[in-house]
């Protein structure tokens, strides 16, 4: 059976998204800045349906990743850029439009039951009405050796490391202070905030880390 | 001219130091992680006089950022142990006992103006009451060539870096989470925000990072 993996990019003061998230800004002030290091790369611009892209360390790294999950859990702002109900929102079917760049099942946790959201390009959006914990089953049970990739936000991380549920941290340590925004670790009880440091890879924009959670 | 080094181990979630200090327990609830990876560290035990220690990478790299600095400046929590004024307090001379572990120049940012107090093994610990520039430029002025070192805590370095004071940022993320404390990084305004990594040291049990500030 696959790993359960959080992975995110943070600022150095642990921000992964910065202040007054908008529609037009989903990532907040200064948000963009975390991902400088990974959208240039080949293997980002390629499920993105994007050209060209820079190969090396950080390409494989990323490569790598993708390849090894099999579905995504995600939290209901990550879905749909940050903003309000969906049901008012121009980005009720997420906002990677009409080919999101996860080609694999995706389930969303939101409040409001809502039928699944087939997508081109073998992204299935899938609504999880009953808890983190059951969704990330719905994760294992959508993908048979590959793994579940907790992919953000903040709150979802920090509830999924919370409940034990997750079993290898994969940060993407940037340059870069936000000096505000949406903090990992926030919440995290006390017996789930030991790490082992299983990989680290230095690169010139960004340091990878990758920790397995102590249980 | 030396450089102007922040140097100081975080942990996964940017604390500097843990909640609730008090005399018996400074560095707070849990604070004492941060150190696991340094205290038993060959050249941190001898200017502690202490006997043996682990040699090898961390040792070489604590070593020579020792051997670099020739001043050190502190805020006033970090010289007495957290706790309130020192003329009330049983940590008046620091919390390091008769011989301190710099045997340099330490200035020690204060509102109070008081004698330096010449500490056993060539420590002296002289007290600046007109801000931290001004400790930094007495920092410069006792070392020629050496580096000028801002120890902490997490206001103090905060401080300098606001001030774009620091030249060079080296942190020792620890892989714990201390869930509340004494956070690195509040308050540093927008135009000292970006950095550029210099080296990436892995080990076991910490990642070295350093920073060049960018200006």
């Amino acid at each position: 059976m696959g790993k359960v993996v959080a992975e995110i990019s943070t600022s150095l003061d642990g921000y992964v998204a910065g202040p007054n998230p908008t529609l037009e800004e989903p990532l907040g002030v200064g948000g963009e800045q975390l991902h400088e290091w990974v959208v240039r790369l080949k293997s980002f611009r390629e499920p993105h349906g994007l050209p060209g892209g820079e190969t090396g360390p950080d390409d494989e790294l990323v490569a790598e990743a993708l390849g090894a999950t099999g579905a995504v859990v995600m939290g209901r702002k990550m879905f749909s850029g940050g903003q309000g109900p969906w049901e008012d929102d121009a980005r009720a079917n997420g906002w990677w439009g009409d080919e999101p760049p996860f080609h694999k099942a995706v389930f969303v946790l939101t409040h409001h039951a809502r039928e699944p959201l087939v997508m081109e390009g073998g992204t299935t959006f899938t609504f999880v009405t009953d808890g983190l914990g059951s969704a990330i089953d719905d994760a294992r049970a959508a993908t048979a050796e590959q793994d579940v990739l907790v992919a953000g936000g903040a709150d979802t991380i920090d509830q999924a490391l919370d409940a034990g549920l997750v079993d290898e941290l994969r940060l993407h340590v940037t340059p870069v202070l936000l000096g505000g925004g949406a903090r990992l670790f926030d919440g995290v009880g006390p017996e789930h905030r030991r790490f082992a440091i299983t990989q680290v890879i230095p690169s010139p924009l960004v340091t990878h880390i990758c920790y397995r959670v102590v249980k």
